[in-house]
């Protein structure tokens, strides 16, 4: 999407040298917009590590484009084969649990391996890069068409006056190639003319929605306000909420969507106030295997701290204050459980469905166990 | 209640001097504790004005031993009831939307006109001021006996394991003279020896809970655990809350809660949940005339920048850190409505009610519209 007019990705090789591959060190944003060159393996583990880049869907692209490094990086020994096997495990290793992670190095493994020379090797890496990165922007663009329709009804019904939107957390372009797919539909309304305005939930403790996503609807020019978590059920009261989209870190094929912690509370008031709520997601991300979320699905315990110390801009430097008293004892879940009942509908790439288990094998009929 | 083993009030007479009043600073607070002493009206405005106190029965409290202070002014003089009108309209005026406070100053006017003599008034102001403190805390005392009530029982269910308690924002003894609403049930429960637990909503945007609850927990001895408010739905979805109970601006004599923003939605998952949900309120918090909170009650909104900026203790000072782009648009509702349905009943210092007209008014018969 669009950074002060200009079309970004979060991920791109360097025009002009093709042994570079260029990020957004989202660690500065919003206070400051650091494009970071990749030029080895190790720069790319740090860059997944320590979350210069996050997001399934771009932790995996850039894992993808790490691989490509690590052929280049190989071709100067004869030893091409045992170096990227080394270079798989140690970037599989930055963040274990990242699903696209395994999947997109898995994935350069196999197709390098169908390379009979070095430089044929090193030419498949990088091809197979690419691919990984359009498929990801390329999902996220379906996302957008699909979900664009839910929009388009509701400002007919409106008379063309601005949908309100309200979302959770960062489920915007930054965390994949591009469009995002929460924010991907909002995206697709906006540029296609239809007046939208987001509500966007700070989403504590890391406050990515308030850091992230509002600095990417701001660079893309989508009308957008800011409020706290706890706001969003006085607006679906007062009929200021007209459909809510989120992102999804998990959804069993029931429906159950597991998200950023919060969004089961947006869910019960959307439900309560007859409001559409819609998941956003990427298939890659439907667990074929769980069937209760809510019992089922283990829910990541984070460091206190995060909770007690708040991080922001302060005297021209990122600072974090304490909000609390130095001794107060913390918890910091990361994720809650939307039971399908409450969700509306789930937007894929392949079109929009029910939470329900046979809508989604309807979509999705290869899953179907035998 | 206690801080490091030692009973305060949140406003008290000056132990040796007479025409000195003293509070507790909670601009402060949770970081410094700091004991200020008011010797005259200017001060009492001044703390009333800029919150060094708050909370409807604090102020209230404050504003009584202000006239006191007004009659001491004025003694000096001949026109002692010119300057007492005189401070009770500037009192007034410090926090005009803040009942309790006309409510106190009226109360010491009346008072004071039936003394004869300027040392009578005198003491009578001293007289009315302690009583209208008094009445504050032994009010909150009182929702504290009623409330203890619903956590024994519990108690009782779980087998003396403890009560897990959430509550929202501040309804603690800060922000009355003693006790507080919500927290009254909770420190009454702790000081009889039931194990209690509770989680505390850190309440954006000003975060009364990380600030101030956490504070006077842990000067109590209460145990707890602070959370984001995105946290609670998640934890009464894994059984790990008992009870709720929070505060109330205003309920109407129908039920409806107008309660810090973020309550509904804390309300909504407890009813999801089937936990039960209180509102421990001193009955002046009644509003007898309006019907439909939702529809009727009006709702402030406060400085955007609340959201925008978020304040805390760093570098041995008090900092705000900017967690989103500077330009960003932000939205601040301070309160929401939860509707009486989700309320499991009301705690008043005549008891427990339902949340609903006819219970509502079986506790209160003389509010019963002729």
């Amino acid at each position: 999407m669009k950074i002060n007019g200009i079309h970004y990705r979060t991920i791109w090789p360097h025009p002009s040298d093709e042994r570079t591959i260029r990020i957004i060190d989202q660690r500065h944003l919003p206070h400051r917009f650091v494009v970071e060159d990749l030029v080895s393996v190790q720069d790319v583990f740090t860059a997944i590590r320590d979350m210069h880049v996050r997001g399934a869907g771009l932790i995996g692209a850039t894992a993808g484009y790490g691989m490509y490094l690590a052929a280049l990086e190989a071709s100067d020994s004869k030893s091409i084969d045992e170096c990227i096997e080394k270079a798989a495990a140690k970037l599989k290793s930055a963040r274990p649990t990242a699903v696209n992670l395994s999947w997109a190095v898995d994935k350069q493994l196999e197709a390098i391996s169908t390379g009979t020379s070095a430089r044929e090797k090193i030419s498949i890496a990088l091809q197979t890069a690419k691919e990984i990165a359009d498929s990801d922007a390329e999902y996220c663009r379906r996302i957008g068409e699909h979900g664009v329709m839910l929009i388009e009804n509701i400002s007919r019904r409106k008379g063309g006056k601005p949908v309100n939107i309200l979302t959770h957390c960062n489920a915007g372009w930054l965390a994949f190639v591009d469009h995002g797919s929460a924010t991907a539909p909002i995206y697709a309304a906006h540029d296609k003319g239809i007046a939208v305005h987001v509500w966007v939930d700070e989403t504590r403790p890391r406050n990515q929605g308030a850091a992230l996503t509002c600095w990417e609807l701001g660079n893309h020019g989508v009308p957008h306000t800011l409020i706290t978590d706890n706001a969003g059920g006085y607006l679906m009261q007062q009929g200021q909420v007209d459909l809510v989209i989120v992102g999804s870190d998990r959804t069993t094929y029931t429906g159950d969507v597991a998200n950023k912690v919060g969004t089961y509370l947006k869910a019960l008031a959307a439900y309560d106030n007859n409001i559409p709520f819609y998941v956003a997601l990427p298939s890659s991300t439907i667990d074929w295997e769980t069937e209760d979320g809510v019992k089922e699905i283990p829910i990541e315990q984070r460091d206190p701290d995060e909770v007690k110390l708040v991080e922001g801009w302060c005297e021209d430097e990122v600072k974090k204050v304490r909000i609390c008293p130095e001794n107060t004892p913390a918890a910091n879940y990361a994720f809650d459980i939307t039971p399908a009942r409450l969700v509306t509908g789930l937007i894929t790439e392949r079109g929009i469905c029910n939470a329900h288990r046979d809508s989604i094998l309807k979509l999705f009929p290869e899953k179907q166990k035998r």
